[in-house]
């Protein structure tokens, strides 16, 4: 199979796999999930998405009922299902709360339901300038958890795209958070300038293997806010997720924006890719 | 069938019905919804309920390809299919944006998918007083769109049911919002007093006939902002909502509340069932 599909027990061709119309995803979103790079067949930075993954289901005090093994033994069966000339994958997976009526009261059956699947895809061309707009952020103040609750962020990316670009980046007031699919960070005289982790931007994956690989490089990296006016300003803007990697922007709502400084931009994705043995 | 479901052109019994895994519905909650009670087996105030329908699809974006009659005609079609014997129904039914591969962008193939279902069911007990609880609203600006992103009115829920309560009254800061799930109205010196309609509240339909029902009868009907303290202070605090239709509280929190103008809840109740033929 080319994309591969999983729901409580069962594999299928993603586009033939239904799910039960009762499941508590279909009409409250009552979610989450992750998604991991597969590289070479292998899921990448997987105990770190795990980590969040649990993590997320415990904010949401959705009572998961598989352990790490048997999740990563659903996600091997797929990729032993996917066709063979394919290496490279997303591998994405959600639990909901479980299957039940309609009430917005946490169901008597607190049996999840894991919906996963793997599709064939090569991450981002990282030598590619990207263009950005900028949008007020109107989502709610559960950033931290990654839920499937994302009206919002599908409504900034689309905005996005219909302005020819990459990403939206989202600001509550003057004060930017991340994009609609990615974190944002700013780099400015030689320092990495990025939101601090709370409710209003999720844990990113790529964030963390930035920020360790800053520590152990000396590389200044700094969790604070950051307004609009210095986003606009920052010698670079970059957008970071588990299949953009790091990219940078070369305009954002229509006007020339950072560039200033290649070099570190270079260093983060050489420093990023050596780290995943990906290049 | 006991509760009958449709989905995209197939009937089945709720519980077997299977919606598509990659219905953006199932991954995004990218959908609205909109729900109606069945008096008799004929839907009550249908016309308010397809006006806020097609109203949410309008805000989100979502090109909903289906007449007015053609939604009734699936109506009436769960209606025909449920067993003879029950007269009084819930009426549910969302709209996603479509089925396609994950991606946060709108889908090329813009054909929206269409989940329906009835239940049998009893609207609440207007004699019975109801507990509340407050909470601080978390969720997103869009509140005035029906959508089926619901995780924080999920667990609002679930800490008033915790709490041995009938719903949570959420604020935003010091000012009153809605509740988890219905309309939230205040009763002080004779006058009802609820939020404005803005992107903060859902246009609740009940609150809709409420107020034309005031209007009508020289009540006076108040749309402005209030504060937690008019709440805990008001003479009645009342929740509304199709299946609530007007409930009145007696405690919030744990402390005594409302109670101190029976007369007027009865005549909002009694006025209510008189124009909807209902009692």
């Amino acid at each position: 199979m080319k994309n591969v599909g999983y729901y409580n027990g069962e594999f299928a061709a993603l586009e033939e796999l239904k799910i039960a119309a009762l499941d508590r995803a279909v009409y409250f979103g009552d979610g989450v999930y992750d998604v991991a790079f597969i590289h070479n067949r292998k899921p990448v930075d997987l105990d770190d998405h795990l980590d969040r993954f649990y993590s997320s289901c415990n904010l949401l005090k959705i009572e998961i009922d598989m352990t790490r093994e048997e999740l990563e033994n659903v996600f091997l069966s797929l990729i032993e299902k996917a066709d063979e000339d394919e290496k490279d994958f997303i591998l994405y997976w959600q639990m909901s709360r479980g299957i039940g009526y309609r009430n917005h009261v946490f169901p008597d059956n607190r049996k999840p339901s894991l919906f996963a699947y793997i599709i064939p895809k090569k991450i981002a061309d990282q030598d590619k300038r990207i263009q950005l707009i900028t949008k007020e952020d109107n989502r709610f103040y559960l950033c931290h958890i990654k839920t499937i609750n994302l009206i919002p962020n599908c409504l900034a990316s689309e905005e996005a795209k219909k302005a020819g670009c990459y990403e939206a980046v989202l600001h509550r007031g003057n004060i930017v958070t991340e994009g609609s699919h990615t974190c944002n960070l700013i780099i400015k005289n030689g320092e990495i300038i990025t939101h601090p982790l709370d409710n209003l931007v999720l844990p990113s994956i790529t964030r963390k293997h930035i920020k360790e690989l800053c520590i152990e490089n000396n590389i200044p990296f700094v969790e604070r806010e950051y307004t609009l006016d210095e986003l606009f300003d920052a010698d670079e803007i970059l957008v970071a997720s588990t299949t953009s990697v790091i990219l940078a922007a070369d305009t954002i709502d229509g006007k020339k924006a950072g560039g200033k400084n290649p070099e570190l931009v270079k260093r983060l994705q050489d420093l990023y890719f050596k780290k995943h043995n990906m290049k």
